[in-house]
């Protein structure tokens, strides 16, 4: 499969989507960091054992001098002790601007890799090598960068594009069912704001190993949606939002579970199904499509209901970053397959989505 | 006096030189962040008591809501344990997308604020009221931030421009000498590199009160020239790299001092004289360029040698972040006036700084 181009002027990069193609790390990052002499990898603690041994024989071979920091897994390393731990660890490896960091694992380890790179020696390059669904068909593309604070998650970050991004979708098969439905919703998000068909399709054979039978056409039709989007608003001013269909909302899931209870593609799921009810309500969206939503999600065994205190919907509401003053920016389907963004008060949304949870 | 205009495109902004501008601000502000509603201010121990009374109630006649946050004033508080407070106090107060935060001090309350606002919810606006003439000259232009690390200074940061710099002169007369030499090194600077009637004019009359019956021309040409380099270079990959003119060597002086024995300023002449040597040793400077660098400097009340151990000056060229490899780009004088950018092999640069020390 030819790889996918994010055309970004002087951030551009691609995508590449092959089975197997994590041996072939080395010559990609020779290619295209012809001056860098040292690489400096981010894991972890699950990640790690599984392929960091394979992935250091081939930067070797390529002749690379490798720093490996193994990060607990877990959402809990996104903290800013750790980015400073990464940061002194950079420079005590003696990493130069003309050197790149490497990220090998979910979305968790390439948010704070990319972070640190984003800002250690005021940014270096960043190579992404998504390991779980989620991060290959969200996480690793677009440039989104941070860590998390005591307010929520993402609060401080940066944009910074990876230089390249490394997809080996052989890596998949060793992800849990429920780290695997975990990306799923992000997949099912796709298809929803962007691609009736492919939701079609989707929902034609929902089954994990449908989704691997074509999985490379999965992860690119993923891929090059986010990249329309990204290339019109790489900094998330206007169309971006889009891709926020379902996680306003399932952010106030994620609070509600104290960020243990629900991960992050069961919130968006159950988010998703809620997004299409309040697009009912409001008379944006049409009334068959929370159903389709709701069939979709639970057939890849994911939520579509979690119970929300108003306190919580609002929390998260109220820290959205998509809100400014007493308004938020809310993004409603008007079909499957075509999403659009809808600011109301802050206020309506809480008390709208309070009251879906009062339904029977 | 005209406002002068940093043409970088989107990241466009205004610098306003004018006595008693501060008492401005609000206006300025609301002008050109007609969304804000708040304003996260950072300030120190020294500024703060001396100048945020005058500002808040500037601020809040035009409307805004604030929250200031006041470090401990020197060096050590560009560190990670503050920013991560910063990013943590900001969110507390509400800080959203479209507020802003606002530096009130020198050059670290400017790029430890602005890489907190750089970072936060991945970047809000940021506002620089430099009040040293350090901060005036240099630091609150151009867009760099960053926090030091235990490797060094600015090690981890960002390009963040400001969306506007108001400098206030009048500021100036509460800085003890000492503190106003220190920003008078970095006036010296753009003499060397840049324009040899302003290092004529600096010669002719070299003290603190010729400087301030003229600072409003002084600080324009120095931000003038400033400019010019950012403009053509905005991330620092090339002809910015002139304005480092004497930091490389500085570096090492400051390392030698441990940070504390000699401020960013004097290790600053210092080094513009050993780089003024280096020139003639290499054949790049003419002979009686040195002379005249170490005249107006020691007429500043600025040091022209400091020592400094081999091991430092090692130490500092290796870690310098303009060195890849075995190599540094160095900056050298042509003449007063005109600087070139000097590629050579790092441990020779160490070879011909330790001789200079060893002639008496």
């Amino acid at each position: 499969m030819n790889p996918l181009h994010i055309d970004l002027g002087e951030r551009s990069y691609d995508i590449h989507i092959e089975g197997g193609c994590l041996k072939n790390a080395g010559e990609h990052i020779r290619d295209l960091c012809p001056k860098a002499d040292k690489l400096f990898v981010v894991t972890d603690s699950n990640v790690g054992p599984l392929y960091y041994d394979p992935l250091k024989a081939a930067l070797e071979q390529a002749g690379f001098a490798l720093c490996v920091h193994v990060i607990p897994a877990g959402e809990e390393s996104k903290n800013a002790a750790l980015l400073s731990k990464l940061w002194e660890d950079m420079l005590e490896f003696g990493l130069t601007r003309t050197d790149a960091v490497v990220a090998l694992g979910g979305g968790v380890v390439g948010d704070l890799a990319g972070f640190a790179a984003a800002t250690v020696l005021r940014g270096v390059d960043f190579i992404q090598l998504p390991t779980t669904l989620l991060a290959q068909v969200d996480s690793s593309v677009g440039g989104k960068v941070a860590i998390d604070l005591r307010h929520g998650k993402n609060l401080a970050g940066a944009f910074h594009q990876p230089k390249f991004v490394l997809m080996d979708c052989c890596v998949l098969s060793t992800l849990s069912d429920k780290t695997f439905s975990d990306g799923m919703a992000e997949v099912i998000k796709y298809g929803c704001i962007a691609d009736k068909s492919f939701f079609d399709r989707l929902a034609a054979q929902p089954s994990r190993s449908a989704i691997m039978d074509n999985i490379e056409s999965v992860l690119y039709t993923c891929c090059d949606i986010k990249r329309q989007v990204v290339e019109e608003d790489e900094l998330d001013t206007g169309r971006r939002m889009l891709l926020n269909f379902g996680h306003t909302i399932g952010h106030a899931y994620e609070l509600a579970g104290n960020y243990t209870a629900w991960t992050h593609g069961q919130a968006v799921a159950a988010g998703m199904v809620a997004a299409a009810k309040l697009g009912v309500a409001l008379g944006v969206t049409p009334a068959d499509v929370p159903g389709q939503v709701e069939a979709l999600c639970h057939a890849f065994g994911l939520p579509t209901a979690i119970p929300c205190s108003a306190a919580d919907y609002a929390a998260a509401v109220g820290r959205d970053k998509k809100g400014t003053g007493a308004d938020i920016s809310v993004i409603l389907l008007e079909e499957i397959g075509r999403a659009v963004v809808h600011k109301m008060p802050k206020a309506r949304l809480v008390r709208l989505l309070n009251s879906f949870d009062k339904v029977p």
